[in-house]
C-alpha cells in the first residue's frame, strides 16, 4: 500500500553536477547542483536549474556559457564544498586546491581534476519559480584518458560518479550491473 | 590529460523514469525515459524529455498530466521492456503483468508495483529539438509503505533504484554511502 508524502522534490537518482562559470571580473567559480540532466539528444543539450540568489546565476546569464564537471568519489569532499559556500565570498578553487581550466570552446572554466566535462553554450533560460532552468547545448564532452574503457568509451566503473539522495541528504556510489538496457526487457 | 569525445549526451547518473499517461481511448500506457529530473523546488517540478514520435507525447499533450514511477532493481526487466516497445502496438501493462492505478489527483496512471510515484500536472512544454521537455508540477509523491525508513522518510536502500549508463547501455544499482551532503565538504 502507498503512503502520500505530499508535493516534494523526490526522485532517484539525482546527479551531482559541478557548474563552472566566470564572474564579471573573470574569476572562475563552481557550484554544485542536483536539479539537472540531459534534456535533448539533437542538438545534445543538458539543463541545470539555479536559484537567482546563486553567484553562478548572474555569471551564466552574462557570459552565455557554462561547463558541467562530473566528480568521482575521490573528490566527494570538494564537490560537497562547492555546494556549501558561495563564490561571492570565497575563491572555491584556491580553497579546495583544485585547478580551473579555461575552456577553449565556451566562455567558462571546468575542473581539471574531475574525470568528465561538458562544455556548453547557453540556449534557453526557463523561469519555473524558485529555480530558473538553464539549457545548454553540449559543444564538446571531454574525459580523462584514464577513465576510457573499451573502444575509448567512458567507463562508469573507472569514473566512479556518485548520486545525491535528497531524502537522507547523503551521497551514494554506483553499484553493480543489474541488466543490459534495450535487451533484458526482451526476456519477458 | 583530457580526450575530446565531441558533442554527445553523456552525463552521470541518468535516471530511469517510467512515465505514465492515458491515450485518447483511456488505455493506460507507460514508457521509459532517461532524459529528466527535478527542475524546480517551488513549485516542486520534474521534467521529462520526449520525442514527438512516442505514443506518450500525444497523450500528455492532450491530458495535461503524467506520472513518474521509479522502479526498483526487482523490476529491471519490466522497466527496460517499457522502453523497447510502443504503446501503439502493445498493452504494456498486460504484457508485463504489472498493474495500472488511476491517480486520484491527476489524469494519468502509475505503476502499482513500483515503490515511488510522482503525480504531475503539465505546466510547460519546451521545444528543444528532437526532444520536447515536459515540465510537470509534482502534486503528490507516494511511496510504498515498506520502503519508508527513519521518520517515515523514503529509504534509498529499501527502494533500490537503479541508474542508466548511456555509454555501456547498462543499468547499475546504487552502492554504499560516500559522504553526508552539506557536511563532508566542511572538513576541508
Amino acid at each position: 500500500m502507498k503512503i502520500s508524502l505530499g508535493p516534494q522534490t523526490l526522485i532517484y537518482p539525482n546527479p551531482v553536477l559541478i557548474v563552472g562559470s566566470y564572474d564579471n571580473a573573470g574569476k572562475a567559480n563552481v557550484m554544485t547542483a542536483a536539479w539537472g540532466g540531459i534534456v535533448c539528444s539533437d542538438p545534445p543539450c543538458v539543463s541545470v536549474s539555479l536559484r537567482k540568489a546563486t553567484y553562478t546565476f548572474g555569471n551564466i546569464a552574462e557570459r552565455k556559457a557554462f561547463t558541467i564537471s562530473i566528480p568521482s568519489e575521490h573528490h566527494v569532499k570538494e564537490a560537497d564544498h562547492f555546494g556549501i559556500k558561495s563564490g561571492r565570498n570565497e575563491d572555491k578553487f584556491s580553497m579546495t586546491r583544485l585547478t580551473p581550466v579555461k575552456s577553449e570552446i565556451v566562455d567558462a572554466p571546468y575542473v581539471k581534476e574531475f574525470p568528465v566535462v561538458l562544455e556548453c553554450r547557453l540556449l534557453h533560460m526557463h523561469e519555473l519559480g524558485l529555480h530558473t532552468q538553464f539549457v545548454g547545448q553540449i559543444m564538446d564532452v571531454k574525459i580523462e584518458e584514464d577513465v576510457a574503457g573499451e573502444g575509448g568509451r567512458p567507463d562508469i566503473r573507472k569514473i566512479r560518479p556518485f548520486v545525491y539522495d535528497h531524502s537522507s541528504m547523503a551521497y551514494y556510489g554506483i553499484g553493480g550491473v543489474v541488466g543490459k538496457a534495450f535487451k533484458i526487457g526482451n526476456e519477458l
